[in-house]
C-alpha cells in the first residue's frame, strides 16, 4: 500500500470559467490513476489544496507530521514545483534523519521512501505533463529504497542533489 | 543513455480518417517524452511498428539482437500488449540469459535492465494510459537493476511473473 | 426545439481496449453540447448506431419516416460520412418533395429544415471534427429555410450540390 | 471570403508555465479551423490579444474602424465575453447604422454581417467549448442577413436582444 497525500500545486488547478482566473477545486489524482489504469493499492489524501509559494511553516509541518506517522513505508506527495525542495529537505530532516551526504549513504538510512511531484501544467489542462509525472513517482516511491526524493521530467533526484531552475521550469541536479 | 525501441502497439495506433480504420504511421515517442518535459537522455530507434499479434519470430528476434547488440545497459521496448509476455521471455533467455527463478536470483543477474510497456488505448486518442506508463517504464528502467521487467497498470513484473489477462486487459502477478 | 436524431458514423466510434478495435457504444450528443455549453432546446433520439456504409435501405426509410412524423420543423442527423449525400436525397425526395433544382426554388418549399452533419475523427478521439461541426450544423439549422442540407467542413450544402470527395475527405460543391 | 477579426479574450488564453499564471501569446485561430477541417475561406488578422475587460474605448474604436474599411461583407469577430455586448452596440451604431428596434426591421438593414464569439474555457485547456462557439459562429456568419450578432451557447442575438448573465456564464435573450 502507498500513501499519497496531496497538497495541491499546478497539478490540481482548474480555471473558473465566471472569474476567468485559475483555482483548487478537488484533486484529479484518483481520475489520473484510473485513466493511467493503475493497479498500485494506493490511499489518497488530501491535506491541503493551496500553491506551494503559500505554503506556509505550519503547513510543511502538517506535512512532515503526516508522514511521520503514517503506517506506509512509501509515501508519493503532489506538491507544487516553486518550494517542493523546501519541502523535500523539511521531509528529509524530520521523516529520516537525514542530512545531506553522499547518495550511496543516504540510501542506507532506515526508514521511508518519500516521493515528491508535481506539475509544470495543470492536468485539467490539455497538455500537461502530470500524467507522465504521476506514472514516474509513482514507480520511483515502488523502486527506491528509504530516503526522501524529487521525481520531476522522468528523472529521480535525491532531495539535497537537486534544484528548480526557475528560467527553464526545468529540475537540475546539484 | 537509455535506448528506446519502438515496435509499435496500441501506444502508436491512429485513426485513418480516409478508411476509417486503425493504422500505424510515425511514433509518438518523442513528442510524449517532450509533453511528459522529461530531461532523460534518449536514444529513441523505431524497429518495426506492427500489432503485437502480428509479430512474427523472425520481428522477436530481430528485437532480442538489438537489445544484445545495444551499447546501452538501459533499455525501454514500446510493444503490443498482447504478445509482450511473450518478447520479454525471448529476451530474458536471451539477453541475460535469464531462466525462471526466485526474484532475489534474478536481480542478482549481471547484464542489462530492459523494461517493456505498451497502452491500452492509443495515445493519439483522448484518453490514453500511455503517457503514464511511458513515466512508469522510464522510471522503473532507471532504478531497476539488471532483468527483464513488464511496467503495466503502475507496477513493475519480473518477466517470468506477469500474465496479461484477457478477460478485464489488466497485466497481473502470477 | 430541435430534434437530434443519432444514427452513427464515425462521430460516435469508440477504442474498444478488449480487443483493439472500433465499435459503437453510446453516443457523444449530449456530452458534446455540455462541452459547447450548448443552450440550445433540443431533443436527442438514438435511432441506430452504424457505420454508414452499413446502413440498409431500411434504415434509411427508418430516418425518413421519423423526420416525416417528427413535430419539430427543425430536424439535425448525425450521420456517417461515406453514404450522408445518399440519405439527403432520400430525405429530400421524401420529407420535403424535394428534386434537383435551383436553390432559389429548393428554399421557398414549404416544411422542414433538416441538417445532416458527421465528423472525420471520432469524438472521442483527441483531434476530432466533431464538436466544430455539431456547433456549424445546430447554428445552419436554426438559420436555413426548409430544406435539406449537409453541413461539412464549415459549409453548407443543398442536399444536391455536394459530394464526398473520397481522396481527401472534404466535401465540395458540385 | 470571411473576415475573422482576433481581439483576444479567453479563447486565446493560454498557461504560462514558469509564472503559473494566464497570458496571451498568439491566437489559435487558425490552428481550429485546421482541426475542424474548416474549408471556408477566411482571411485571419489579429487586432489586439486582450482580456476584454481591458478593453478601452480607443480599442473599440480600431475594432469598429476596421470592419467599416474591411472589403469583406461577412465577419467575425473573436472577443472576450465580459464587454462582448458592448462592442456589439458599438458595432450596430457605426457599422451598419443601427438602433435599437425590432429584430424584423434590423435584419433588413443594408450592409454587414458581423457575429462575435467567444469561450468560457480556453482552446488551449481540455474542455473548451472555442470549438463548438467557432463552428457555430462561422455558421450564422454565412446564413444570417446583414446585421451584428453575438453567437454563443449554440444560438445567436440579435445585438440589442442579449446580456451575459454573469452568475451562470451564459448569454440570454433580453
Amino acid at each position: 500500500m502507498i500513501r499519497i497525500f496531496v497538497t495541491g500545486g499546478t497539478f490540481d488547478k482548474e480555471y473558473h470559467e465566471l472569474t476567468g482566473s485559475l483555482f483548487f477545486k478537488d484533486t484529479h489524482l484518483a481520475e489520473m490513476l484510473r485513466l493511467g489504469r493503475s493497479r498500485v493499492d494506493v490511499a489518497i489524501e488530501t491535506l491541503m489544496m493551496i500553491d506551494s509559494l503559500e505554503m506556509s511553516e505550519g503547513d510543511r509541518a502538517l506535512i512532515v507530521g503526516r508522514c511521520r506517522e503514517a503506517a506506509e513505508s512509501r509515501i508519493l506527495i503532489t506538491h507544487g514545483t516553486d518550494t517542493m525542495v523546501q519541502t523535500a529537505a523539511a521531509l528529509a530532516a524530520a521523516v529520516i534523519g537525514d542530512e545531506p551526504r553522499s547518495e550511496t549513504v543516504t540510501r542506507s538510512v532506515p526508514g521511508k521512501t518519500v516521493v515528491l511531484t508535481g506539475a509544470m501544467i495543470p492536468y485539467a489542462f490539455g497538455s500537461s505533463d502530470g500524467l507522465f509525472n504521476l506514472g514516474s513517482a509513482l514507480s520511483f516511491v515502488q523502486a527506491l529504497p528509504a530516503g526522501v526524493y524529487i521525481a520531476m521530467n522522468g528523472r529521480c533526484f535525491n532531495w539535497d542533489r537537486v534544484r528548480k531552475n526557475r528560467e527553464t521550469g526545468v529540475f537540475e541536479a546539484v
